[in-house]
């Protein structure tokens, strides 16, 4: 053959090859948009079992849900994998209340997960406003001590990445606690983690880090709205005394599962290929942003490819982790296994970041696999996935770590999720069927791509 | 100066302008974010005023809100302008039944714009399926005459822009009893414009066409849900008898007004950019996103730039149409009466497509144009605005044309509109505030770049 010919043959091939690409994708997209079962399940995992908080009777449901959702794709393999997780139970809902001169104004309040309860008869102390963690330090023991410290910096609207503001004020609710108990503080409050004005208090995780046990203090969020109203009555009465009753409880540790299904590849079967997302949510809603979405988009994957019959030539597996928001054990623990396993993962997608609509991945990989993924953009436009940038990828895939291996996140439209995250309002009615499928497709399809080109 | 300090200057000059832009922008999408007054014009618009249907009360106060709030913002120009509008009312609230046996089933309905109502007591038929136009035709005078004729084609689900299933389906709205009528049907409904299944009907435009008067049929819309529902018992019973009564009325013509509130340039007073958005609704609902939205980002435009001190070199206008849709009286008579006074139009925006997170424009320009405006996308890149295409801008500017006018519609995603569109849910709170801030930011900036650099 001389030089002609090859080089039009392997423009021919690429030609081929792009097309079939093109078409593959196309397929995804349409089946995903006109018969995929990632809603139905998230219908189900929502308003059948409900919240499914580590350790509770509703996690147990999902993980059986699940594996048996799983079960029914004709897979090559589908089992759970055991993993101990703390469990914590709110108890009875918060309350909150200061007056203002005679009138009780009630505050909308949810303990943050982790905290220990107040007394039984609750606890009423003086608020001392902040708006950082060093901003406490800087105003010294006197004027913290006996007193509630009130985390109060807004999210930065200014951001466009929602993200970005949600980093930027989150250590006040991880770690404000422990900050305030070590300078004498009887407990905290933080404002909720979100842009929008609204009467929804978000939950989520907190540490109190190397305090002692019997250095715990009761924290719990109120609601933006509370927030700036108590912000405004401390301006004009420094001598507001807070009550507040938590009566949550860590009730030490119970066995739970990631749940597995497993696709063998057809030519690489120990080259292993991830897609997943967070079984358990929070206690306050059934947490169908956080990470329903998430859990089902990873089971759609799956189910696309066998719809489509088509036969990876690595190991497909979707996994659905327990326990991100409290712990992240069950991402450690599938970990610590493929070590223990010698498995060789090679690509991990998560999707956690809300069920709207997909614009891009975020990676974390070298610069050949980035240069890989940037080649591929032009495929993903029909599509309008955008984003592509070195970033943060998934936590429950944070601790799968090798020189070669390639991390992707999917990166959904993030200007509504923090009007839902960890609150009771994130529900099955807050997702949209077709970008929650668009989701599904947008992640089929890159896991399509690097099971057919691998990664380098 | 020699050869090399002109190039140097020219780089320096274009390096200067570029990070002028790039700080400009960045200006606009910040005071957006943190201080514009879009949403809660809003607000106002939704929930003071309420719905804006042509010849309204509320159409009435929404021009007068429009007006005041415009006067308040220190333009240089704000006016009415005088347009008549048709005026249809729909009476008492519409019922729609059949009898699966003995059990009554009530059918979500509501009448199409400009539908003559049913006699008093309602009217009685069997029903014939269609799913489209043509598929009416083919069956001949025979099994139509005397039936009610049911529309029943859904969106096409695979398609990623929403706008494109709403186009292949509008005709079965838009046309669907002018076509019946000829062949002696007695009424027609309509499956409502919308992927998702629910018990929302979606009224819109229709037209008799060249029907006369005495020959127009009662048209009406029902819901997704109930659609699926009577295809089905269709299927089980042919000789289903449907019963449907609307009491709606065309009341002859009205004045009403067109809402414009300008900033005259400083070099080219006579070149007119103008943006804007539709200021009627349909009558079930406020009409947040159809168009309060494109109406308030409209307005948010003039304030950001006043704001922001900028004085632009061109007459920027805010137009604010009424009438887009039951008639579009309000855009030919902006076209007629610019005609009339010799306007030079060189760009027109128009924001009618939702409030939702902004992705891009789509243009009506020549070649040269539209290089120049895809010359700017990495300006819009932190943004996350990507979509740049040739294609339909807006019903309201439809009428401008000249040889060199540049008009651009804003592009948001398209995914959730349908959900809401013309329908009884399309309020207030199905609007995000951040994403509105967006679109206005991003309607500014594009404002902004065409000001600066003019048109070719």
């Amino acid at each position: 053959m001389n030089k002609f010919a090859i080089s039009a043959l392997l423009f021919t091939s690429i030609l081929y090859s792009q097309s079939n690409d093109q078409q593959m994708l196309k397929n995804i997209y349409s089946l995903s948009l006109t018969n995929s079962k990632c809603y139905p399940w998230l219908d189900d995992l929502s308003n059948k079992i409900g919240s499914r908080m580590s350790g509770s009777v509703g996690a147990e449901k999902g993980v059986a849900y699940v594996k048996a959702q799983l079960e029914t794709l004709g897979l090559d393999k589908v089992y759970l994998q055991e993993v101990m997780v703390p469990k914590w139970v709110r108890g009875e809902k918060e309350t909150a209340y200061f007056f203002d001169n005679k009138t009780k104004v009630s505050i909308p309040i949810c303990a943050l997960g982790g905290s220990i309860a107040t007394s039984k008869n609750g606890l009423t102390a003086e608020v001392i406003e902040v708006h950082s963690l060093k901003e406490l330090e800087t105003l010294g023991i006197d004027k913290v001590k006996g007193k509630i410290v009130f985390y109060n910096r807004p999210f930065e609207a200014a951001n466009i990445d929602a993200f970005k503001s949600y980093g930027g004020c989150v250590d006040q609710r991880y770690s404000g606690a422990e900050k305030a108990a070590k300078m004498g503080a009887v407990a905290t409050i933080v404002r909720s983690m979100g842009f929008r004005l609204d009467d929804f208090p978000h939950t989520g995780a907190q540490s109190y880090g190397d305090l002692p046990r019997d250095k715990y203090i009761p924290t719990a969020a109120i609601s933006t709205n509370a927030a700036e109203l108590l912000s405004k009555k401390l301006k004009e009465n420094k001598g507001l005394k807070f009550f507040m009753k938590l009566s949550c409880e860590n009730l030490g540790e119970v066995l739970s599962y990631n749940v597995i299904g497993e696709i063998t590849g057809s030519e690489h079967p120990e080259k292993i290929m991830i897609v997943g997302g967070h079984l358990d949510s929070w206690d306050l809603a059934d947490g169908s942003h956080d990470d329903g979405a998430g859990v089902v988009q990873s089971m759609e994957v799956l189910e696309l490819f066998k719809k489509l019959n088509y036969k990876p030539k690595n190991t497909i597996r979707a996994v659905l982790f327990m326990n991100e928001e409290f712990g992240g054990r069950g991402g450690r623990k599938y970990e610590e296994l493929s070590k223990q396993n010698k498995e060789n993962h090679i690509f991990a997608l998560e999707s956690d970041a809300g069920g709207f609509s997909p614009r891009g991945f975020s990676f974390e990989c070298n610069a050949t696999n980035f240069q890989k993924v940037t080649n591929w953009k032009y495929l993903f436009e029909p599509y309008l996935i955008h984003q592509f940038f070195i970033g943060h990828t998934g936590s429950d895939i944070e601790h799968l770590t090798s020189a070669k291996i390639v991390k992707a996140g999917l990166i959904p439209d993030s200007q509504r999720y923090f009007d839902y995250h960890h609150a009771a309002n994130d529900t099955f009615d807050a997702v949209n069927k077709r970008e929650l499928e668009l989701g599904a497709a947008t992640m089929a399809s890159l896991m399509y791509l690097f099971d057919q080109y691998g990664i380098d």
